[in-house]
């Protein structure tokens, strides 16, 4: 597909990458640049670079690809060497021009911008009662309540206790990188729902998503921003000052991200995705493995679970030995300006996506490796698809568990009713795909490989049981979370 | 040219045109588009729509000519019997995004919709009073500042008053349509310094910057919009209120309107711009007339005063009679994305874009007429195409006074320096010309073909005394005016 | 609208403009694009240049206005002093990308690049013919067949005998510029139905469509080429050679040329367009002047016309002496991508394009002045606005014959059907558009301003009798004509 | 990267894919689109698709990937149940419009259309022969030529007989689908150089340049196309008639299809391309397989090679067992309109395309696997790449023979100079990568691994001594080939 993502696989979609930097004496914008490129995974709906040169500050925001949004002489005029870039991914409800990111506006001390990836719970209070002392919003976001609170600050406090205040009232996920003029900063929320994390380039540091956007940069991880932290990167790049504002007492650091969203190549709360999601292919055969002639990844995502789950297989003595092969093939020029098939057509689409190497499925038992399914259509025409090509059993394997609620922490995964396995079994969802049988992953796997405590993670999407309160959902109750607004501006 | 509009003549550029409607149970959004189209002479950068359905806004804003920005989709889409919509000139300082309008903000009581023609000469100490309460701004313009005054106001007071507030504390040449929700509002400055007036269709009522707007909807003039004077339509078309809101002692008209930026079909203060055109080349064929062979406008913009010129040339006993004739041709295709030509082709260029008709010219004494001139570059270039064409002598008459200072009205006139007559007799500018001749229009003929005295006119381009205050600039003083800000927030 | 063109004229549309340059050491690519856009008025569909440089032909062709087909690096790769250049009108029945022209071929000789205006009458035979002997067509259009034709008898012949050979064989309207490796030809049909002249500019010489093309390039117009002559540039710019290849015994020069395609400020046939205009609006009145209280133009159309009119009417000195007024103002604006209203908005529409001015209607006695009517929708729609805008007669003045017929020579007039006047009296004509009163120019005036004789004129669209064989059509009887195809391919 | 290919791969580039489909009835077009984009790894430059519907030939041709070069109304408009297409690669020498297949012309008999991948050696003698007789080329490509040779057979014989008597005089390689009014053609060359196979649909039959296309409209591949054999597919998709025209003494099948171009999922001359390069890999291994910590495809070109590789080095009881790794990881979003980074941001830019994950790298002995070198400029990035994050050694393993020529049968692999392996030894490649050490694969594992003798592959770009008479290049002397140009017309 013309974006090179998965989308056979009917997954979940992430609404942000963010990304900060501050160097010497370069200009930011090709570094933050190619950041977003690395980053782009994490969005393809709009893109954009808001620099600052000591003076003044540029902004360049627009739909569209990393690629397609900037040329050399965007680039060009994005001056000064200090700047914060966004990618955004379409949220359900309508792609707009007015949401993509940064946001930036400037107010008495200055001029802000900010970058955004999560989501807040607590957006609509604060935006009533920010308009109830006269603020007018150009956006329904999230960001835009963010700045205007943070500028509301800014008017009393200086900067790092302007940060604090905000993120007393602010709830819900969020990793952020803001501007206050050419001072880039970096924040993650006091559950480090979302990545984030430092690094440093020859001639400065970084703030970012994932790990991956500093190595495009040939720079070196220093470490993950903490839950409830504050990183103020030093003008002229010389180093970053950390101010752990909230102490919070649990984390709940998204699973998925591991799972789905993130990059193999990036190290994220210090576990490297590659070895998770491998490590979580090793759990899956030992929970549920299965032996078949055959065991295939669906490209790409299914892959390296399937590659662990294949190590494993071949190294448990009880086992046969599995044979690990890429029997499915994927065409990476199908995308968004593809024309929908007519009703009789249908099915030919699905294999012009991807396509069954019949001779490695022919006559054959197979199991094939995904790392979740959401809705549960392109799981239920890939079994067809094999079918077809003559398997005589498919398997299906997951390496998470069963996604049974909506994720209200930034990830646009789907709504309860579209989700297969909301309120049905195991059993009605392998019968409605049409597996000879179906295994997810359990729980307890995902906290072992990521070496946390279920209590240190959100796992609201395969508990139903959230880490925040969320408007007619439980909590997850035996967590202590802060509450939200404690303190409001009419405290002041 | 690709816009038809007269490059050719070095010209100001008008920054906006603005139209609101409010119809019975039609969608607003076609008679909006048709009425931008109308207005397009007042602003090729962007355009602009903002509807209310009675539920919620729609708004479609975006660079570009009024048939580029809106496909049929995005007027079904805007849906509503109430709107407002927006052209806009390209300012100097950059073409960009942001400064698109309507500008739409939802605040404590619902959405605001602005597009305003004019500029605030206070503005910077509106954006700093309102930025030391919390408030921050995602533009640099004024229209935004208006828009956080009046949201702020309506906090507290009903629509009218908090107009009526606003109005207080904004100084400065504006005609604002306005929408809170569906209610849509005409606003003209108590000087009355940009157009703006009242339009009945069959099934609603109209409010615009020109007349010839409600023409294109099949709609009679009701009357221009006092100065002061704040329009409210009735839901459902069925009428307008008036409030005079603020009681003016002078009008400070822009005169420039009439000779250079309307259209000559439209009424402004009850005026045909056609005819007030034609009676000042009538003035300057009194003035200065000159005997010559051929009269001949600077197509298009000439062509009504060389007609009323001509016109009273002949009438003119004393006179020998003139011959009026088009010997200058256009090429309407020369557009912006003409490629330049190189040095030695420069001359070519100007012929590209107006070829002067030899057999009109040659062996024969030549009168030309334009409405003004700006930086004369044009002037020079057609007085030397006269010479090439074999004119024996060339007259040029400018149907305006020289016009010496720049424009704080809201017109994109060009600096001070960049002005030919700033600091130079005619005598000097002929010269720099190189017309055997040159006169100007007098002060006096514009208000006496207006029909209004100096003291009711802006004239700050043509004497360099403004009717507002301006930073560096001297005011207009034999005339009172009211003074900026009499109330702050602060005050209530 | 966009274009700048006249569509609220309903009028015809002709198909072609080319030029031709030959340059001493500058590359022809610039002097080509400028008088593309000189010629721009001839053709809006497509454009094209191409160039020899000794060595290899470049090309450059595409749909679109000259200034969105070309950017400075294709001017920049379109190298050598010698090129020539097309500009297409939208036929009937598609736009398509095949048609653009210059069309050019590699030939046994050397490559070939043709640009065409007008239409052959025997291109089918031809084809058919080339096609027995194993040629294949990339394309339906009439250049294609000349092309190949030329092609073939120039692997027999030298260059201009290879051009006789064809133009004996070729039969309808045609004006080319041929280029032949670095060669550049102008060649005109023997009976000079389509202009063509010679201009020399500093260093070179130019054939083009219209001298307004040499104008621009600031050149002086040498002289018409003559029916049936072939020019042909010499290289390096020094001058040029004539052959005088067919001896035609009438002309059929196309009158319509004058009366509506050509740029007022070129001379044709030894004609000025504009003042040919302006005497055939004095023979309009002296054949049919009518006293009313306003004459006005249809913009820009009829603008000639009715100053001649008016001019005429005020030296009567039987006449009560007419004001001249533009009454009706033009949106120059409304372009192709103009979104149509809907039924109940059509009238809305119309003043959209072209607004009254109802001063100089309202109570008044008016005549309007247009070019020609084809198939009289605008004029009906014209007259409406008029009455509504209160006028109390409104009476037609048409400066050229009624059009009865189609034009088979290289305009896309109309089909019969369409034709308003086909089949249907002055008087029907005038109720159907609902004037007081209409009258067309006679035959006799059009020959009597142009200084030639019917014999010599292509009248086919006002009397259905034509100077060619055309398959179904009657022709000019009294006029002796080159019979086609006197010599195959077969003879050789 | 935008199309998904794998760029970082310093690759050849293929220059087209072709399919010809005939169905009952339902309009082809939509077959013919899915089908394309199947094949769009075989050329991203243009895409085009020509149908007809018995009456007329429908065409649409352009610039650009399938997925912007066709919308819903091209397709709707594309008519008749028998079509051809095409993909298109840039060639060397400049992207243009002229040369977007279907190449389609009409002539006596009709009209033809072509799609060609393949290159022709004869084709100046042949366009200079037909040039002779007065043929004119629009186009510097072969595919005209085949068109006017074949247009011009068709003047004295039946379809068969004519595509034979082309098929004797155009020598090189070709796979060709070909339209002669509603009748589809498919034809390959008496070598077999290009693929070409024939599949069937529920209504009809297709034939296309690799079976993937045939399985994404849900078809079975029937069979090769022969060399030397002409395919008639009936009209109404009723079966398909087979003439063997040529019958060729040896084939010339590239190898480098395997290698490289067709998709793994293909069936190209009964070998299955997924597991020729599985077998490849295992081939490699027991050729120069070596014990280090871990193997690393080069993602996505190496990744079968590797997993054969990897499989034997575990079966391999002499070996210590390795492990499998994806130790790079890829961006797929890097794409065309990238921007290239400054001189000393180039490293980076490498990373940011394929990113080392340092934990399966760091400290230990590592085997890249790729499938070829062309240019090397990649392979010596990836060293460098892999050492910066630490591996101790790095090995290179290359899944085909060193390539020493260029490619003369339709690849644009690169030129002589631009080959790394051009008149150097593997010791000098590996010094110029530095690689600790580099082995290829040998001429005879390709035969062995695809079951052909030598004497039937093309083998020119690893030998350096081609199939085919090529100007100033050896011929591969013990293979007894047709000559060329046996008959010509003049013969006739």
């Amino acid at each position: 597909m013309a974006d090179g993502r998965d989308y056979s696989h009917d997954g979940p979609t992430e609404k942000c990458g963010v990304v900060g930097v501050s160097l010497a004496d370069r200009n930011a914008a090709r570094p933050l640049y190619y950041s977003l490129y690395a980053l782009q995974h994490r969005g393809q709906e709009s893109a954009g670079i808001v620099t600052h040169d000591g003076f003044q500050q540029h902004s360049h925001v627009d739909m569209g690809l990393v690629g397609d949004v900037f040329d050399e002489d965007d680039l060009d005029q994005l001056n000064g060497p200090a700047g914060i870039g966004h990618v955004r991914y379409p949220t359900a409800g309508g792609v707009n021009n007015c949401c993509a990111q940064p946001f930036s506006v400037s107010f008495k001390s200055g001029a802000l911008g900010l970058a955004h990836n999560g989501n807040l719970v607590n957006a609509d209070e604060l935006r009533d009662e920010l308009e109830s002392l006269g603020h007018a919003f150009t956006s329904s976001g999230d960001t835009e309540v963010i700045a205007h609170d943070l500028a509301r600050n800014l008017l009393e406090e200086d900067l790092v206790r302007a940060v604090k205040r905000t993120m007393e009232r602010i709830h819900g996920s969020y990793s952020l990188t803001i501007m206050h003029d050419d001072m880039v900063l970096g924040v993650r929320d006091p559950q480090g729902n979302r990545p984030l994390c430092i690094g440093k380039v020859d001639d400065g540091y970084v703030v970012a998503s994932e790990s991956a956007a500093i190595d495009t940069l040939d720079g070196e991880l220093v470490r993950d921003v903490r839950p409830g932290e504050l990183v103020l990167l030093e003008k002229g790049g010389t180093g970053f000052d950390s101010y752990q504002l909230v102490e919070p007492d649990n984390t709940a650091h998204c699973f998925f991200e591991h799972v789905y969203f993130a990059r193999p190549d990036s190290i994220i709360d210090d576990n490297l995705v590659y070895e998770v999601r491998r490590n979580l292919g090793r759990k899956l055969w030992e929970e549920s493995g299965i032996d078949t002639d055959v065991v295939m990844p669906v490209p790409d995502s299914g892959r390296a679970f399937a590659s662990g789950y294949a190590e494993a297989a071949n190294e448990d003595e009880e086992a046969d030995g599995v044979e690990f092969a890429e029997g499915l093939m994927k065409n990476r020029y199908v995308g968004r300006t593809f024309i929908m098939p007519t009703q009789d057509e249908r099915e030919r689409a699905v294999r012009l996506k991807l396509n069954p190497i019949k001779s490695t499925v022919e006559g054959k038992t197979v199991t094939i490796i995904d790392d979740s399914i959401v809705r549960g259509t392109t799981s239920n025409q890939l079994v067809d698809l094999l079918r077809d090509a003559g398997a005589e059993e498919v398997h299906m394997r997951i390496g998470a568990p069963a996604i049974v609620a909506p994720c209200y922490m930034g990830i646009d995964m789907a709504s309860r009713e579209e989700l297969i396995a909301a309120g049905q079994s195991t059993e009605d969802v392998r019968d409605v795909i049409g597996a000879d049988s179906l295994s997810y992953l359990s729980i307890d796997a995902i906290a072992d490989v990521l070496g946390q405590s279920r209590a240190d993670l959100c796992l609201g999407c395969v508990t139903g049981e959230y880490p925040y309160d969320i408007d007619g959902e439980p909590t997850d109750r035996d967590v202590e979370r802060p509450t939200v607004g404690e303190r409001t501006l009419a405290d002041d």
